[in-house]
């Protein structure tokens, strides 16, 4: 398989699964990414990651130009070789980034000029210069630079972004060229306004691209809002390429995209959670620093097939969080991910069946539950 | 099995090889054992210690008396449950940390009055409370409460804590009693006296005890010393039982001190520089940090059974040093702990087939060539 390609196997309602094909290996959608930010995962190891069922991983184009740079990475044979990672990555492409981190930021319609957050050294970033780093990087999917702007805006300011993002999209799509077996992504903006994020989504279209984000959400606003902006996006979007909603999100942000079509996901939120004693889990989200587990030897889920999940009693998750030792955060993590991964699995298999509200009901029913009750 | 036995298997010079017989497991001799200070050995997973080849490590008393406690560890199932190793634990008596860490500390004949560095509470340590506390986390190697000098010291002050360390091993013999398939050691101390050594060896062998620990090397004196101190301490003690060198040391101070009789060691040195950039290799101490590293593609030891050391390049490495990723520290780490113990190994081996000199200068030589030449 030389090709990227895009197969949809099942849809129930709105939602979708199927499968991205790449000469790296499948993905299969929904699908979640986990965050490797500086080309790692943050406290695991890239055997776990895949291990828990991860086809893919999200590279921060951003943190990789500064260090170890693009073409050191280049040099080195590429990001996939670098990180150990012989699967597929996905790039974003430095925008946000630069919006959220770097310093003196100067954006003009030809690309943004910053800053390093690290040692204040100048660096340009184009819609060109954007492509070249994630192609140096060796990624197989490259996302187009653009604008990303916060929640609440004026419009006048949504609309400016989401135009130049659209400019941008079309010289990104140039500059890409063809590649056969990566894919470049254009990316929907348009904040908050149905009518900007219907236009952006037409336009990005006529262009064409291999798949299409959505960008500019949960950055901010309600979950309402963002939902909203799915409605009108996802049916303005081919039903035959992929659609990837950034930086999103929450157990329960995923199920409510994946329901209006989404089938991409990328969040640190697994792995930021578990560096701070956050676990997710079946019934809810739970905080190992509470004292209430002190004392108790039961495992956050006796029956899961992943081991930080299964063999460690809450006490002793406990221990590692308050003392902060690395062992907590490397097991709160291995457990947030598999149970992230662990959804994906079921929002899929639930889709093939033609069973996804029920799996998403009862799905929200076991959060509702709450955490068991502590022991006395 | 249920006892606690020691097996001389071979000898190769005043070095030794054996095994240590318990019920939690075989501890083959000369053995390492990474340091668990707060029931985890940093950056590890459990199941990766083991398969690196310890059979044994080791758990700070002060540490855990304060955090979680020494009771709810035991109402927890114990120290190995807690921290989900199955194999035997040796666990320290809490007086050398009480000494380094604690606030406000006072001793007497008694024991020793500290404020915890944590919390500034107030705590007593006994040498009948040290074992009850050993006791409690479940520990197979219990360690009498000794107090241990640096060194320069007067040879007054040594004498006055060897003395007293003499006294509180009586006490903690008593206190101890029989408890079928655990032991208790004793700890000669002395200082820089040969003739302090050899009261402190002889005082305690008429005591009799499962094991004998050298206390209070490593404390700021040459190499050099430390070695003469073994000269003398080592014949003292009888042949039939473990010898184990508290906190010992470097892969250097280890073959040294086989050579003179040693059979058992702990130390922070791997883990501790495995989170600071270094890596210990065949062909000595490697500073990841260092720019040489940022675009050599080689891994530390390509021929290595650890993944750590064979599969991630020296520029990924330094990339994660310089970048405070943990997976840097999660690598190194078990890159040290594999060097340790694979030196471990070859010293058993090497002894049993009567060249432990050979191997000696061969592992001696390797550190001196020096790491391997730099890429142009």
């Amino acid at each position: 398989m030389t090709e990227f390609t895009f197969a949809l196997h099942a849809t129930d309602g709105d939602a979708r699964t199927g499968a991205i094909h790449t000469p790296r290996g499948l993905i299969r959608t929904p699908a979640f990414m986990p965050v490797g930010t500086q080309a790692t995962v943050k406290t695991m190891y890239p055997g776990q990651v895949r291990e828990l069922g991860a086809d893919i991983v999200l590279g921060n184009t951003y943190h990789l130009m500064l260090r170890p740079t693009a073409e050191r990475v280049a040099r080195l044979g590429g990001l996939h070789e670098f990180m150990r990672w012989p699967h597929p990555i996905l790039t974003d492409s430095g925008g946000f980034q630069v919006m959220s981190l770097a310093q003196l930021r100067k954006l003009d319609e030809k690309g943004v000029t910053f800053r390093s957050h690290l040692d204040g050294s100048k660096h340009h970033l184009t819609p060109e210069r954007s492509i070249e780093i994630q192609q140096l990087l060796g990624s197989d999917i490259v996302m187009q630079l653009d604008e990303c702007v916060g929640l609440p805006s004026e419009r006048a300011e949504i609309e400016r972004a989401m135009r130049l993002s659209l400019r941008w999209a079309e010289r990104s799509k140039q500059a890409f060229g063809t590649r056969p077996g990566h894919a470049l992504f254009g990316i929907v903006q348009g904040g908050d306004q149905p009518d900007l994020r219907l236009e952006s989504a037409k336009g990005l279209t006529e262009l064409g691209f291999e798949g299409y984000a959505v960008g500019g959400l949960a950055v901010g606003e309600p979950q309402a809002v963002m939902l909203d902006m799915l409605d009108v996006t996802c049916p303005a979007l081919p039903t035959s390429r992929p659609r990837y909603l950034m930086g999103v999100g929450t157990p329960d942000d995923i199920l409510q995209s994946v329901k209006r079509g989404i089938d991409m996901f990328d969040c640190v939120m697994p792995t930021r959670a578990g560096r701070h004693g956050l676990a997710f889990t079946r019934r809810g989200k739970i905080n190992l620093k509470n004292a209430r587990h002190a004392d108790d030897h039961r495992p956050l889920h006796e029956e899961s097939a992943c081991p930080a999940s299964r063999d460690y009693s809450r006490a002793y998750l406990h221990h590692l969080v308050r003392t902060g030792e690395a062992l907590g955060a490397m097991l709160l993590t291995w457990n947030n991910l598999a149970y992230y991964q662990e959804l994906m699995a079921g929002i899929r298999a639930s889709i093939s069946e033609g069973r996804f509200e029920d799996f998403m009901a009862e799905t929200r029913e076991g959060w509702a539950q709450g955490d068991i009750a502590r022991l006395d």
